[in-house]
């Protein structure tokens, strides 16, 4: 379906995104590691794998969050007699490429018992005294859960680099810690799933100014997000460098197209499906005599 | 209205339950502190306050949701600027009186991100060191979030004292300590919202029943399950105790009728909903000066 899709709407994500007989969005949108990534070939405004247009991703969607929701139920329910698997979405991107949106919409869909949500922002004094994994090792998913990152481990190679909070050599070893972290989390049950929301210059300033029309929107804005949109190329190159460096089989990176917010929250939701059934978790079995305690119950 | 729906459903929450001209289920549902509570003078199936029936009252959870939402995204943006108000929401309830529904189905209306969410189970061995409340405070929502706990430090009042896991003399002292706690939370801008899912005896036997006669449902059932319910007339006095010693002005305790879940999953979100409108959170001003953004933003 994923590849009938895609001819349909006639765009392609990027140079490398699978192709015919593939699976699903995950081959589709996925980063193969250690080859040289030029994110200008990825077009923000793609729809790969998806629907014929928003109509038909809204359409979709709900079906997708029924199957989602039981999927999380199931994942829950086996990790109450010891299975150690959990997923954990990373959500990465310029300003306004919309992690906030995919949390509310996508993630939206879970059984908010069974998720961990952590928005990284600047760290502060005490996480600065620690090494830069720390703070995000203290908020990975238990078992059986949904974890989310907005922002995650990744800003200490992103901002860290565009505005040289660390010395180079520091910098450098960072990728290497980065995967060897992942592979750890990997080889412990956790599914590590990386988005990376690609968003194009043009539609982050239409986002930003729509931000400063709408008075309830202004909370959102603040006056360094003109700032760091001056630094743009960086970003983007520093972005590139995270992906080719760290696209690893044991936590591949997926650039999701995110001019269009439909799209975006349909192959967010997709991923995560693919994934978690992929995992196909079942719910475990009793460990006690079904027809005795009915009876039992039955008599009180 | 909600007096109103009230006659035409023609069953009242309880002795205590508001009176004509009172504001919502707010005043209906709330237990007078300091007054005997007999919990068997409040019917399970009533609905005060409530949609007429099931059909009705699903058809009332879709606006009830978007304003929901609308109020969470207002106080998380006012805490952005100072504003410490959040909300705790705690749902206590004898075993399958919807705890795990409620979160899934009222508490999903809501932005995952600003969530907090924390299922308390039997205390660890370093939870077991600490005073009684160590382990609540950590789990508190910060500024501008809604937390939510699922059984919470009423355990400690509650099977601690139907299992006599602590002296007597400890146990009368738990009262005035959590009076105390919930009362700083009040004073530091926590809207505290204690809710008391009250079903029947009867009701917990069918439930019970069920995850027994489906297999996805056997996880959910352990034999202890059993043991408890024998127990069920102390856990009644035990909670009619916590319900009259712990309904302060600060924060009181809401008893839900919950045999109906349709009711149940109405009455807490309507809960929510007048708590949060009496908070009446407001987007914060920008400090920067529009035109010139965009201006700014234009140029690049």
């Amino acid at each position: 379906m994923a590849t009938k899709k895609r001819k349909k709407t006639g765009e392609a994500g990027g140079p490398e995104s699978g192709g015919p007989g593939s699976g699903g969005v995950r081959e589709l949108l996925r980063v193969p590691g250690g080859e040289r990534v030029d994110l200008r070939r990825f077009d923000p405004r793609s729809t790969p794998g998806g629907p014929a247009g928003k109509a038909a991703a809204l359409e979709a969607v709900a079906p997708m969050a029924q199957r989602l929701a039981s999927l999380q139920e199931r994942l829950y329910a086996a990790s109450t007699t010891g299975d150690r698997r959990r997923v954990l979405l990373v959500l990465q991107g310029m300003d306004t490429s919309g992690k906030g949106g995919t949390v509310k919409h996508v993630i939206g869909a879970f059984n908010p018992s069974g998720c961990r949500v952590k928005a990284f922002k600047a760290p502060t004094p005490e996480e600065r005294e620690h090494p830069f994994l720390w703070r995000v090792a203290k908020e990975l998913p238990r078992p059986g859960e949904i974890g989310i990152f907005d922002r995650s481990h990744y800003e200490d190679v992103l901002i860290a680099r565009v505005r040289e909070l660390v010395p180079r050599s520091r910098l450098g070893r960072r990728y290497a810690a980065i995967n060897r972290f992942e592979k750890e989390l990997a080889d412990d049950g956790v599914t590590v799933v990386k988005v990376f929301l690609h968003i194009s210059y043009e539609e982050q300033r239409e986002r930003l100014l729509g931000r400063l029309d709408d008075p309830d929107k202004h909370w959102k804005f603040n006056r360094g997000d003109i700032e760091e949109r001056a630094m743009w190329p960086e970003y983007r190159h520093a972005y590139e460098l995270a992906l080719e460096r760290c696209s690893s089989d044991a936590a591949p990176w997926y650039v999701v197209p995110a001019d269009r917010k439909w799209y975006r929250n349909w192959a967010v939701a997709q991923l995560l499906l693919e994934h978690l059934e992929a995992l196909a978790p079942r719910y475990p079995e009793g460990d006690f005599d079904v027809d005795e305690c009915r009876a039992r119950l039955l008599a009180t």
